[in-house]
């Protein structure tokens, strides 16, 4: 049994299984270390049976029974999870190995398997891809069988009556919208002021909107008290207010993630690391200890399946191509909500936004897909909108958010545009199909350049005044 | 009453309002002669009824009905055309001008109302923006009110139980899909060898294997023989066999468009045109009198909204900023086709292909969704795919086909990308949303870049042996 290798990646999951299948193509000898399930949240809890469970909602129509559309997610992700516990086994210079993973010195890890036993195995390369999990929030009187994080809700086998969802981010809203559409009734509520609080507030409003119309009650700056098993009852406590939740069926609880960094031993390692912002890494995805890699959901990097996929393809290249040049910043990292109507944003957040620029070296555009995109009107949308963040005069843009339909699928545009440099004067000059959605970015670039040419005396003295100043305290 | 205009515009279409609308808002003096409606074939018999239509069908489900989705369709067209009639009515600079134009000079017009009385106009500029009808197709026996073409499709109050649609091309497959959805049993037959000819036979074959699996039973090489009103039976004849089509309701004639270019004088005006071809124009839209302009669809370019749409932008440019540099290469023009799947396009024809590059110069990458992104596992698509034609070794784009669920918001990447003429290499270096159909324009660079430089002497002999030379004859 071997106990060396060229490059171990402890977790495989999306980011862990882009490195080892990534190097074990390039003839490297790799284990990977897995403890759960191959594949990951992604695969397990995650994405695939989210994105199934929304694709099932969307096609769901009265008269159809709900708890197909459970059985048809859990189905397609156990056939999924079967399927790639399968090939990583086979594949060549890959050796899988089942169970927990600790450092014991920064090269040297010791793996105890669900029997119990420990063996010992050492790499040139250690790759951390351990992910998150669900934090967890213990509600007074609430049931275990009621209870659920994103690992038992795709367990699920009836659609609840009632489920309550506590918290408004990412996880949240799409199940939210999913379980509405498939005739449960959704109460959220949250300690946070607004849905979706890391999105521009343009972003939450229009979610808002479509989660009032909807019917899902949504209760912000909200906590729970206690749950009455004899009546089923959640009690809320929203400032002097207590509202009841009646007829509650399940809980979800959805409330962000805690990084798997806590049982790893990386104080033998050496690594340097902070349980509350993750494992400190370079842009190449190096710890403080030459060889050790981390990637995904344990940086402080986006904690989205595409991030730590490009994450790891960076490690491959750096492992295995050291003296390949390789771009020294971090690709930019677009997100994608499955919210309904979708959310998609590349760039910069608003904070790095008024971090790094006079706030009036930027120009806002907003243009909405109602009464401005034809698409809008024939498809009767009335939430959505395509936000940009252009400099001034110059037109670079430092940021887009698109509130669509398809929002997910329209994003790459700009990242490709930001990644390029490609000002909003060339998206101008561009030709997109009618009518869609799409045909809204070149209102954006309309707006832009109209609004600069005419006033371009002022655009320039701003720019020149601006661009360059220190961002305002505001 | 004004009868000189610094530019008068002919057809009150997409394209002619885009020059109107677009010149007045620059403060010139401009009239809009328009014979029938405001908005043009798009607005009242084009992209709004029939987005519309499909919008409607998409979301239609067991136990609505489907007049309802007819009557919808019908009332947000009128609505529509309402508003168009009474902005362009309204718009400061702008005289609007109902009835039929002719040239009987080359800056001069003579225009008929529905009175019969008769004005004439002239002005220094006039764009000639008077799209196309559809074809028409005598079919012996068959009555005048089963026939339609798409000008009477969308005044249909009911659903048909049965429509036979002539034609494989664009208003045709969407036509099918969207009957189709409503309940209505579909039959398409066309002289065509296959569904959408002018597309890559790719895009063709997906398309044809959801017109099977949908039921829709297709003809190619078929031309119709005679109906029998008696029997309400169509006799197809397709090579040596007769087909009876039986209890046919509607036929539905889509077999291309002629341009409304044979009533309007130009022999008069001096302007060069081909009844087959249309009105020769350069590249900024004028004819061969310099002051007259050509748009749209009585141009040879590309038949759509956005294209008619892009050259009336640019003749707006030319005429009010004629000291302006505009690039003197149209934009690229690219396509979407809103069948289910959607088909969109961008970059050169399979025979521009042909004409330009020696096909050993190409390399072709195919991305099919189903096995290469996960959300065509998720959503459980089968067919489509991404496919990019692109400069063997440099990765330049020279073509993009995408059949996908969202295609037609898709396309849009590789128009920037090929306007930017930004390679695969610099493609592959982004980031894209999991799970998204997009993540597959990754796969087309990954495999691109692997088959690129896994045989790098032979991809950069075959750059400088064929790049340069002369297309094979084949």
């Amino acid at each position: 049994m071997k106990t060396h290798f060229h490059t171990i990646v402890i977790g495989a999951g999306s980011g862990g299984m882009t490195v080892g299948v990534g190097m074990a193509a390039l003839g490297k000898d790799v284990a990977m270390i897995e403890g759960h399930h191959v594949g990951g949240d992604c695969t397990n809890v995650g994405c695939v049976p989210s994105k199934t469970l929304i694709h099932e909602a969307q096609n769901f129509r009265a008269g159809m029974n709900p708890d197909d559309a459970l059985r048809t997610t859990v189905r397609k992700r156990d056939e999924l999870r079967d399927l790639e516990t399968e090939e990583v086994k086979e594949i060549e210079n890959l050796t899988f190995i089942e169970g927990m993973a600790k450092f014991i010195a920064s090269k040297k890890l010791a793996v105890t398997n669900a029997a119990g036993e420990t063996s010992e195995y050492t790499a040139e390369n250690i790759v951390i891809a351990t992910g998150a999990r669900p934090r967890r929030l213990p509600i007074e009187g609430l049931p275990a069988e009621r209870y659920m994080t994103n690992i038992e809700l795709f367990d699920l086998e009836n659609a609840p009556k009632h489920l309550v969802i506590v918290g408004a981010g990412v996880i949240a809203l799409e199940m939210a919208f999913a379980f509405e559409k498939l005739g449960t009734k959704v109460t959220m509520f949250a300690l946070d002021k607004r849905a979706l609080g890391r999105s521009i507030p343009e972003a939450s409003e229009a979610v808002q909107v479509s989660l009032d119309r909807k019917g899902i009650t949504s209760y912000y700056g909200a906590t729970a008290k206690s749950f009455n098993e004899a009546t089923c009852t959640l009690t809320l406590v929203q400032g002097e207010n207590e509202i009841a939740v009646e007829a509650v069926d399940k809980v979800l609880v959805a409330i962000g993630r805690v990084r798997n960094i806590d049982s790893l031993g990386l104080e033998q390692a050496g690594v340097t690391f902070d349980l509350r912002t993750g494992i400190a890494v370079n842009s190449f995805g190096e710890t403080n200890i030459k060889g050790v890699y981390a990637i995904g959901d344990v940086t402080p990097t986006s904690a989205f399946t595409h991030s730590a996929n490009a994450q790891g393809r960076r490690v491959v290249q750096r492992i295995a191509f050291p003296l390949l040049p390789i771009a020294k910043k971090e690709p930019l990292f677009p997100n994608a909500i499955f919210s309904d109507p979708e959310v998609a944003t590349v760039g910069l957040t608003p904070a790095q936004l008024e971090a790094s620029c006079h706030q009036n070296a930027v120009k806002r555009i907003r243009v909405d897909l109602k009464g401005n995109t034809d698409r809008a009107y024939t498809d009767g949308i009335e939430e959505g909108f395509i936000i940009v963040d252009a400099v001034r005069l110059t037109g670079q843009i430092l940021h887009a958010t698109i509130v669509a339909p398809h929002a997910s699928e329209m994003i790459s545009f700009f990242t490709l545009a930001m990644s390029q440099k490609i000002s909003l004067y060339k998206i101008y000059r561009l030709v997109y199909p009618y009518p869609t959605f799409s045909s809204g970015i070149l209102k954006v670039a309309d707006f832009f350049m109209r609004e600069t040419l005419t006033n371009l005396k002022t655009e320039i003295g701003a720019y020149l005044r601006y661009r360059f100043a220190r961002p305002k305290n505001n």
